[in-house]
């Protein structure tokens, strides 16, 4: 590929980006936190706050703020603060059984709605406000993500019992990507520039992470599962045979930083052969274009009802996996698949009317919901890959240039 | 409609009932319980079982070997009992906090997976063994669903922490049609033909569910929302405005029964008006046909992934309603929309090769997901229906010949 279309693309997913950041600093704010369920035409049609949504929406502003020159603005800084300060004082829900303990959801005014059994809102909130803190250089902030961050270790690898989730005579000990892919991310915000002493203190959770996350390959590694037991074995039935292409492609990437930040080649070629590779020629629907949401190994229907739709962040972190392994790999074959992905996800997502993407397609491509923002959609999927689209693709360019 | 045309109905309901049931008979019985997860060629593609599918294939089974005489055979009756003997053993997970909560999943074996924060899998353990009752004349069976049932009316009206859903401040009370179409169903259930003393006995939770469904007809009775506030008001956002017309007209047909039972003439019209034309008119497309599984009241785009795609079960409670309403009204109306229903129900439904029907279709009407059974479709809606079907055409048949 021509160095004039790696410009053609730099130039385009800016722009892209610029119009979707316009987009949520347009709609999305409230007096406090922001709203998260926002139609196509930027109406609100529902007021509640899912604290994912919340959390990851401080962190982009954050990165945006932090990353890119033309987003240190003013405006994004205090609406990030704005909602830090939201999660601050309203995410934490110490009826819980744990002080630690985050709501999924909460009203527009922040009284807890809903709590899962899960840590993802945790997560949220520890990269929400470790990232805030970055650009506030608020000390406190930074000590209270790498608490919370403890106490989630904790409950990871220890103690599940506040997550409320009853111990089951029949419920297999699972390891799901999720909860690795979520520790690898939280380590790599919490330790990215901090320097030695702060790299040791999570060394053991982030080599713990590769692990687990490695774990998924299956199969003789012709297949990255979603679930595997917690001695990295296949697990039966449905959940054992279920394949999720968007996730083992960020896991992808989440894998290549890693690696590229401790020289390990040999987890290099593995990200990129079994999370990057395999996961796209497995899940790329060869009639329709576009990445199957879910898929059964042994070609079984997934019970899932959506398993055949096209959502919009597997196409996010496709691009971003195969754009960075190609900037390391430098295989065209990689900048091919980057442009087949970007060329279905521009065309098929992004709304040319409106602005934004739009999320949820049917297998053959149609839109079948038109929200820009929902229970599961918000700031966040797509400024990422845009984001770091832009910056990888600026690095090639000045690597040419020099 | 002509005679022909009714008798012509009964025959073709009648062979589809029996293929139906001659694929579970072949295909879900284990030496233990019943396997749900059944390919679209009758292959087990996942061991689990599933406590409502378990107890809603026992009823199933029971109530056709205690109404019709063609299934009046030992191999059903059998396959019944080791179901319930299989619910009555593994259910109940005493570990949960309290002897009568039940699992929603267990293994092949029966133990536990996972334990669900709703009354559902406690009330089609108590459909099963109500039914098996019937059939085995065992009044310890009969008492046992008769105390489940009293419990579960404790956790639906007085004290829901059993159910281990934390109470949160933004958590507002809710009364979704589930419930008290489910109350109102056991109740129905277990009054059935028992005679006074019985139906004195739940007279007052019978009144409850009722007044508790007739809530849900909001906009000045233009509409059926399926979550609204126990005093009956509409709820704000999503939740508030969402529809789901199969349940609307599977409330329909429930109350129907009621009216029928207490010569309620007033709650028949508005069982009709409201739960079954009017969820038809909405819920209907008319574009491709078949009835959407979600709406939203206002025309925004419904959450659920699932909104636009055609469900095997709307359709069969459909089918049941516009069926009871005929031979309630007589109005050729009724009659039109149970034929125009029909059609496309069996022409894309209904799988001519293999047996049996497919549960999921895309808004245009092709296959999605090709299994028989699955987490949630098991021996249930498809034989109520048709069973149900042939016994009102029969009946009206029986008053056109008298």
């Amino acid at each position: 590929m021509s160095v004039l279309k790696l410009k053609q693309h730099r130039q385009l997913i800016g722009e892209e980006l610029d119009r979707v950041v316009a987009f949520w600093l347009k709609y999305s704010h409230d007096t406090q936190g922001f709203f998260n369920c926002i139609g196509s035409d930027g109406k609100v049609y529902d007021e509640l706050k899912y604290v994912w949504l919340q959390g990851r929406q401080v962190w982009m502003y954050c990165r945006l703020y932090r990353t890119l020159e033309r987003f240190r603005k003013p405006e994004i800084l205090e609406a990030a603060k704005a909602g830090g300060a939201f999660l601050q004082k309203f995410a934490r829900v110490p009826s819980s059984g744990s002080p630690w303990k985050c709501a999924f959801c909460l009203t527009r005014d922040g009284k807890a709605v809903k709590i899962q059994r899960t840590i993802f809102s945790e997560c949220f909130y520890i990269m929400a406000i470790d990232e805030l803190s970055r650009v506030t250089e608020d000390k406190d902030m930074q000590a209270e993500a790498a608490q919370m961050m403890d106490h989630l270790i904790h409950w990871v690898r220890v103690d599940p019992s506040v997550l409320g989730r009853p111990q089951l005579p029949g419920d297999q000990p699972t390891n799901s990507m999720a909860i690795p892919m979520m520790l690898l991310c939280l380590v790599q915000q919490l330790t990215d520039g901090r320097g030695a002493d702060v790299a040791q203190r999570y060394k053991e959770i982030g080599a713990w992470s590769v692990k687990n996350i490695l774990q998924h390959v299956q199969r003789g590694g012709t297949a990255v599962l979603e679930n595997v037991s917690v001695e990295g074995g296949e697990l039966a039935g449905c959940q054992g045979r279920l394949q999720n292409p968007g996730h083992a492609l960020e896991a992808g990437w989440f894998l290549l930083q890693y690696a590229a930040d401790h020289g390990d080649e040999a987890l290099r070629n593995t990200a990129i052969s079994k999370f990057i590779e395999l996961p796209y020629h497995c899940g790329w629907d060869k009639q329709h274009g576009g990445l199957f949401y879910f898929l059964d190994v042994d070609g079984y229907c997934p019970t899932q009802l959506e398993w055949n739709m096209k959502l919009w962040w597997p196409h996010c972190e496709a691009l971003i996996a195969f754009l960075m392994a190609y900037s390391q790999s430098r295989s065209p074959a990689h900048l091919d698949v980057f442009s087949e992905v970007y060329d279905y996800t521009i065309s098929h997502f992004s709304d040319a009317e409106n602005g934004e993407w739009f999320g949820y397609l049917t297998q053959e491509g149609k839109v079948t919901l038109d929200f820009k923002g929902g229970p599961f959609k918000g700031f966040f999927h797509v400024p990422r890959c845009l984001l770091m689209c832009e910056q990888i693709l600026e690095g090639l360019l000045q690597k040419h240039d020099s």
